[in-house]
């Protein structure tokens, strides 16, 4: 989803190939993607992974998600390492303890501390953000990353605290790139057989 | 350190403004840092924060930390992010259990969770790697990236059962850049009084 509604805000058309989870650790995929992982991006010669980076080159080779005034354009960078390498993880461990120790003893015990350290970052994030529409002059990049973190908490009481960053998301949803490729992601899986 | 190894690779000199753990959560970091952070990075008007965008933005702008051919300065990117976002989060994690959870009665029966989410992306990268110097053709930012991350295991059976991923660490640690930065960032915590 993040490299598609890039894709579609910078207006480039593209390809899309799934993978079952079982086909991403096998050694094809691995050549693609070191951990196994998606998404991945091929683009003639060149083959990259990692989402931040697949995104990054998108903004950098066309125009529409970064900035054109050099320091703006690193600011806008700083943003998608923010949303991926300091508000996701939180987020991410919150589900992971969901998959990996529900059944176990201290699952419950356990979520407070979880989501504490989610809302510690939520608080400094909606703080930063306040009334404006988008983290640092137009939308760009970094939103865009950090729209689809936040989305990971759609529909909890974690993120229904933070009014402006609820609206932040909205306003985002709203822009015609990611109807197009929300439309386009949702008809994938529905029409596609499960399995 | 991050910035500090990345500033001599490329040979630029630099400043170092410390900042303490309570200065982190006062409104004039946070103007820098809007999670309350470190480090930050300031040049003439730009202030920059996360270390992967300060590095990147460093590498950019001179020459030393990524290839000039576009599609190999892309991938050298994504080995940042995948550093940062992919290897990093599961030994944060490991190392935020042993700080927030250590009384805690399930912490002795989560670590071998926590050692088994390490274990699966070194064992990935450990792969990737193979018996090459570095992770894609010449010495890059992602390098210096991935390696500050698997110094957080240093002196940890993880990282020892991998002797390949050991000696990349050890040969990131001979690069003479490397050694200024470690003995400036030394001088600086045997100089300061604690506190």
């Amino acid at each position: 989803m993040r490299v598609r509604w890039a894709l579609e805000e910078v207006g480039q058309p593209y390809d899309v190939r799934l993978v079952s989870f079982a086909a991403m650790k096998q050694p094809a995929h691995l050549g693609l993607h070191p951990f196994g992982q998606s998404p991945t991006y091929e683009e003639g010669d060149l083959a990259l992974f990692e989402s931040g980076a697949i995104v990054l080159h998108i903004a950098q080779r066309h125009a529409g998600l970064l900035p054109g005034e050099p320091n703006a354009r690193a600011r806008a960078t700083a943003w998608i390492f923010a949303a991926l390498g300091t508000v996701e993880p939180p987020i991410v461990e919150r589900e992971m303890a969901g998959y990996l120790e529900r059944d176990k003893p201290w699952h419950q015990d356990r979520l407070p501390i979880l989501d504490e350290r989610v809302r510690d970052r939520l608080d400094r994030l909606s703080s930063r953000l306040g009334p404006a529409d988008w983290l640092d002059g137009g939308f760009s990049a970094g939103d865009l990353l950090m729209v689809t973190v936040l989305r990971r908490l759609e529909g909890t009481d974690l993120l229904r605290a933070y009014p402006n960053l609820s609206a932040y998301v909205a306003r985002a949803e709203a822009r015609p790139a990611y109807g197009r490729a929300f439309a386009a992601q949702l008809a994938v899986f529905t029409a596609a057989p499960s399995g």
